[in-house]
């Protein structure tokens, strides 16, 4: 017992403040070190090791290769915690996860093509099939989120960013968040909705890690208690869901570079190159189950790429069409721009229209459902969906598209042997151009429109088909210009539109999630990289010129839900270079000092609601001395005031009132304390192997209680929660539950006590005048500390590098203020505002309306909750004379 | 003048400890736009715009385009400081430099075939002009190099790594390298040995990028006055090294996502996603370039990749041949290892054999003819080289490795329509798979050989071909055991071995230098894709065991140098976590406390030579309040024991003497002092400009010295070095010059002082009793701080994410220790080493031999000299009592 307390004080000192995200899972590591050194603490591993024993000596012959068979298990178990066998295994389950999606994807679409085939007879009925059915469906998948789990509405990843980041957003990474988005996802691309599946299937890949780490804790290895390890093991977490991140993209597209670049250029700010082949690992073989899967269910013949391309490799493109590339790429970037604001703008339109606003609250499904009725009967291939493509699923007419044989020149119809699908682009009385003109435009706002839709979707997809068909354009344009080619030599080759459509679409979606990577994607998607240098050029034009206009679209989505992630600062913003950490840290910090007494830690704890407070030596001296986790000093306080305390008191009490009696009395129920003691200290050491790392003082083996009916009946005193913010809450509870409203089940409790409600008031006010000790409270001796003159470029640099969400000021040694990461974000945004400059002006009247973050609105609720209970207590308790000077004091 | 210094102090109080390698030239551009809005105040600029006004206002109508010009010129040397004008250029020089060698190689390798050709009469002769022609050029080469800049020897990988890391490594990147590295390349890869050209092209890159950007600082913009903005420009210089590392491997290989990844593996450890764009643009740009050169020569129709394939699109390979695959991944991984080895070991054995050693060095060009010599023997095409291609040059071998059509089946001779160079590989008497084999072997430790001569020379480019022929050994064997092809339905598929050569390639590059994007590289270098995943597999597998068995080819080659690199830490090596920092701390670290006196800091800064030391509230206490730069603290004694306030003193003396004397005196000399005295004041102010960033308080406007004719005449006291290391130099120099010894020169002044050297010991004596006043020093308030519990792997990663070089170790507040790189490295290769892992002990023996780190042998260099005058000083000071007893408090 001592030694496990030990060992956790150990450990917490090694704590620094901080979470460093890029970290190869250090503490996890060393903790199942640690765990596996000391071996065998666990139960059911010495049982297990005793079976083998027992095995080997009990046995004859024939046990052998029993023997062997446990030992290959043991050795099974203990390489589960590998990192290899979790990437391997989370490749496999998004590769099938992915390969399920789809089929189901096209027998929802093919259904529909099959209804509305069969219903040709008659025109009404048709678009009526045609309408319902998707709408039935999104709204089944907007319904189904919304019930199940409404986190996994949208793309995912500006969560995933934002968690990433360092902040827990814990309720996106369960079980029912998986469960809705997979349905939801999958219903709402089978109704022929532009959405995409790139987004939520990073999302669902993050998903499945989360709950594959959860499932394999129930092996050995580094698994071993996930609530042990704790905050430490998050670390590791995040590590696997910047993996999880590349398996998403890998395994949607087959395109494991691509993925790896993409969710490390969409997700991270700093990365560590040496958790590079995690990503490779892991979305390499997903990327091989996925095409594999694809073989043998007969799709294909072997592994080749998603939409492959089959341009000619000796001539692949004239120097001379490279202006077109460029031009493509600079109209991609605008493009890519005026898709964010006018997503950004339909979601802020219909926030603002309050009538509107209120009706939709009403009925949720509407929105979804009229939204999704709009674009169905736009793309009714009788009306007006002849006229650009409407009858081609996405997929379809990505790959007419990037087909290699030029449209305009041969005339569709005439030239092609290839009946299908690329007959849809040629309409009798409209040109080529007009229909992908058309389907530019329709396609451009539908995509903007239906992104908006609350279901689990993405936008990569339908900006990538729509920069695919604008490349088309260009390209048919180019090949109507020039119908032999640009080339001067003898030898003629014609222009290939389909090369045009692969930089359209790498360049629009590069532009709408700036990235450089989606140029990879679509080598991998297409199987060719003869186009890479047009590619490049036109996805860095594109990049240059959306970056410069508008945030990306997951920034944008991360703005207006107003996640709780750092901005970046943008190219050249020179203002910010002026603004030091003095303009904007928060200079009346709330601090605790070495010599106070509990009284002070108590005031402190309730007046604000801060993770961690500053630990000064002295208010005059005001030197840093390190800073402790708020759960600690609740802990502390819960020890100084809590019932096993009280108890202690009393029993003091009693023992100095029965010396001064005589000695007789019942021996009976002496020996009943002595049975329940230990029964109650049973069951602490057993919580206490689960839960050493939040220390809780309280835990420790308390001297007998006087009352144990009481203390076995009332679990919760005990079964404290995991994290600390409930376990303090908890603790709280208990220190302030000696007020008779909030514990009507405990008459009895009180009146066993042998105290009154004012004698127990009257003692918790002599224990808070008592100097408080730190000797087993867990400091961390090293906060991250900036000073005054720091400027608010390098604040952020270092914020983002380290994770952190907080600094301290100090000015030689002396604490002076407090920056934390909103104080921060505030800046960024502010003085982008003040000076007039004109990034992101449509954002800025998102920021007072709409949904808070979900992690502030917690500590907020938390704060009222102190508060509330903290007037009970003062309502009842003893007037004190010198809170008021002492609070004077602390904001000086 | 008050205002420069409060802004410069300003500016020194922003100072954060450690180099914050990562960050997006924070410190550059925040100088910059201050600089900008203060407007003006370089001459140059002033003038300038002065120049427009009047032309403005001076002229009539035909002065209209010259404002103009003037106003184009001004605008575009205002833009001269973008990012993206640098990346162009340096992409467009590099691109240049690229294709310059390529064709200079070409030429030299043409030659030699010219001569071998005419010479076909006799074997001898032929023989001769075989040899004799590499020996000529890499003996010039070697010794060119050596007598240029023996730092252009190599790779440059490594150096470059080192340089990324933040340790400054001056002379690896000056004009002469450059030319030494060009030159030197050329000429060894013109002589046809199997070297490579891809590590020296990233250090040619970066040498290029340097120098671009001191080119670049003649004009406007942030490159303004270098000196300026001194060491803050480092980490946008650190930004720009990492962009031109990715031009480096773009233009060699036209390449640029590949040049991109494979730069970031190699040198990074850390990556800042925001700076990702510079490299993508610099490389792609660059290949662009380099490709576009090769069109205009008429080398080429179109832009189309450097080793173009022609696989077959439709079916690239069978499902069933990827076990293949798996196996030339695991079997490249064993052999990557192995070549590290094998390339260490050469050395290693170079460096033991003393005999060997000295006669080498001794005769520096022998070893490299020698070895040339032995090499081109073997490959000589009559003799031993007809089994082995040996006729072929390195780019000839690889196109005809990568052909797609299929040696073994039909035959060489028979099937093939292609005469040129494939019949090399077809020996009347000898197999394919014996010339492979053979060659791979040959080959192996030839290129393993070569690269350890001292000339610019990569080994990528040898390792590849060696991979692609042992991946077409694999393939040319898969496809006699399989004729027709694996495939089961009807069409067959005929293997393709050149496709095994891809991934062979991509495999045993990958092993050798640790990365995985050598598959982008393959990709991009035979601008097909198709083979995406076994290329994937094989690179990851090959990974995988390579790094378990040996360090990269360029952590090898760092250990072998020394150079102050950072070790990764490996996989899951375990015991590291119970290794923590309190075990390998100094304890015994070097501070001054705020209260001491100038003889402290006098002591300190004699015994040690760090570039920090720790100020602390009290030797009691033990507070670290902060830290202090080594110069602030010569330049504060400097300051006190300096000439002007000696010449203060002096001038007191003086006034006191006057004044008890009768006021009779010359008036004349009174206004001659007052004369030069504003001319010595001009002479500051103006120096001061330039050097606001070295803040050297002895520059103040002194109060009037006495002696002012020794001043002017004495430059060097006023013109103080940029660097602080020389500054402290002379400054202590002029501190401790009052030995006659040094000052020969200046017999007048002492004795234009009024004061013997007796008088100025002892005035000096008392000066360094004094207590010093901290006031217009430095102090960084939070270097940056450890817990003694710290986990070395903890320690590793703050290490390198915010590339420290040293950290105090703190117990709440108090000092208990130091962590510098050292005893970091120390630890991680030491505990290795002790717990008898198997991970790079060949090594173990190289760490007492060979030559050290620049850095370090400078810095003990300075130590020296300090020691020397100390003692000097010493011998003709007074004899000091407490000193003894001082330096006995600080051990403690």
């Amino acid at each position: 017992m001592a030694g496990d307390d030990q060992r956790a004080l150990q450990y917490e000192q090694t704590l620094m403040y901080g979470r460093y995200t890029q970290e190869l899972g250090a503490y996890a590591k060393e903790e199942a070190a640690r765990l596996r050194e000391e071996g065998g603490w666990r139960p059911s591993v010495k049982e297990r090791s005793r079976s083998l024993e027992l095995l080997e000596y009990d046995r004859g012959r024939c046990a052998k290769c029993r023997i062997c068979t446990v030992r290959c298990q043991k050795f099974l178990i203990s390489r589960v915690g590998e990192d290899w066998i979790f990437l391997i295994l989370l490749g496999l389950l998004m590769a099938l996860v992915s390969w399920v999606v789809d089929f189901a994807i096209a027998i929802c679409l093919q259904a529909q093509k099959w209804m509305y085939g069969g219903l040709e007879s008659n025109v009404f009925l048709q678009y009526l099939a045609w309408v319902t059915y998707p709408v039935v469906l999104i709204t089944f998948s907007a319904g189904f989120t919304q019930i199940l789990a409404p986190q996994a509405v949208g793309s995912g990843i500006p969560e995933m960013k934002t968690i990433l980041r360092g902040v827990v957003l814990k309720e996106y990474l369960t079980f029912k968040t998986f469960v809705a988005k997979v349905i939801g996802l999958t219903c709402a691309l089978g109704s022929g909705m532009p959405l995409g599946k790139e987004g939520p299937f990073v999302h669902i890949a993050s998903l499945c890690a989360a709950l594959l780490s959860k499932f394999m804790s129930l092996f050995g290895g580094i698994y071993e208690e996930p609530s042990l390890i704790g905050n430490k093991n998050e670390s590791r977490n995040i590590e696997m869901l910047a993996a999880a991140c590349a398996v998403g993209v890998g395994c949607c597209f087959a395109a494991p570079i691509g993925g790896v670049l993409f969710s490390i250029e969409v997700t991270s700010t700093f990365f560590a190159v040496r958790n590079y082949w995690r990503g490779f690992f892991a979305a390499t073989f997903s990327a091989f189950i996925f095409r594999v899967l694809a073989v043998w269910n007969r799709d294909e013949e072997t592994i080749t790429a998603l939409f492959k391309t089959r341009f000619r490799l000796d001539f692949p493109f004239d120097l001379q069409e490279l202006p077109a590339f460029a031009v493509i790429g600079i109209a991609s970037g605008f493009g890519g721009a005026l898709f964010v604001y006018l997503n950004r703008l339909i979601v802020q339109f219909i926030r603002k229209q309050k009538t509107i606003n209120k009706f939709l609250m009403k009925k949720r499904l509407l929105y979804p459902a009229l939204v999704t009725l709009l674009v169905s009967t736009l793309t009714f291939p009788p009306g007006f969906g002849q006229f650009m493509a409407g009858k081609l699923t996405q997929k379809e007419s990505l790959v007419t598209l990037l087909d290699n044989r030029t449209w305009a020149k041969q005339g569709i119809a005439e030239g092609f042997d290839y009946i299908g699908n690329s007959q849809a682009w040629n309409h009798p009385q409209v040109n080529v151009f007009v229909t992908l003109v058309l389907f530019i435009v329709m396609k451009f706002w539908m995509s903007a429109l239906a992104t908006t839709i609350p279901v689990p979707c993405g936008a990569f997809m339908p900006v990538f088909v729509i920069g695919a068909a604008f490349g088309r354009l260009v390209g048919e344009s180019m090949a109507a210009w020039f119908p032999d080619g640009i080339h001067s030599d003898g030898t003629i080759y014609p222009i290939v539109p389909g090369g045009y459509a692969v930089v359209g679409a790498a360049a629009l979606s590069g532009a709408v999630t700036h990235t450089v990577s989606t140029a990879v994607i679509v080598f991998e998607l297409t199987g060719q990289i003869s186009h890479i240098l047009p590619v490049m050029i036109a996805v860095i034009l594109a990049n240059a010129v959306a970056q410069s206009l508008q945030p990306s679209l997951y920034d944008s989505i991360i703005r207006i839900k107003k996640l709780p992630y750092l901005p970046e600062l943008g190219w050249g913003h020179h203002e910010k270079y002026n603004i030091r950490v003095e303009d904007i840290m928060i200079r009346d910090v709330m601090y605790i000092t070495l010599n106070c007494c509990y009284r002070d830690l108590h005031d402190v704890l309730l007046a604000g609601h801060l993770k961690t407070l500053a630990l000064l030596e002295s208010s005059e001296s005001m030197i840093l001395l390190g800073s402790i986790e708020r759960a600690q000093l609740q802990a502390l306080l819960s020890l100084q005031l809590g019932r096993p305390r009280r108890l202690e008191y009393l029993r003091d009490r009693a023992t100095a009132e029965m010396k001064r009696l005589s000695m007789v009395s019942h021996p009976g129920s002496e020996d009943g304390s002595q049975r329940v003691n230990q029964e109650v200290r049973f069951q602490i050491s057993t919580e206490e192997s689960s839960f050493s790392s939040t220390p809780t003082p309280s835990m420790k083996p308390l001297k007998p209680a006087l009352k144990r009916p009481s203390v076995v009946d009332r679990p919760p005193d005990i079964h404290m929660p995991t994290s600390p913010q409930d376990h303090s809450g908890n603790t709280l509870k208990n220190l302030f539950c000696v007020n008779p409203e909030t514990e009507g089940l405990e008459d009895d409790f009180d009146v066993d006590d042998d105290m009154t409600i004012r004698e127990i008031a009257e003692w918790e006010e002599n224990q808070l005048d008592e100097q408080v000790n730190f000797d087993n409270c867990k400091i961390d001796p090293a906060p991250f500390q900036l000073v005054e003159r720091t400027s608010l470029h390098k604040t952020h640099t270092i914020f983002s590098l380290l994770g952190l969400d907080h600094a301290y000021v100090t000015s030689i040694g002396r604490l002076i203020g407090v920056v934390s990461l909103k104080e921060l974000r505030k800046a960024i945004e502010g003085s982008v505002a003040v000076k007039g400059v004109k990034v992101r002006p449509p954002l800025s009247s998102f920021r007072d309306s709409g949904t808070s973050g979900t992690s502030s609105s917690n500590s907020e609720n938390e704060a009222t909750e102190l508060h509330k209970l903290w007037d009970r207590h003062k309502s009842m308790s003893l007037p004190r004379e010198h809170l008021a000077s002492d609070s004077d004091e602390k904001s000086q």
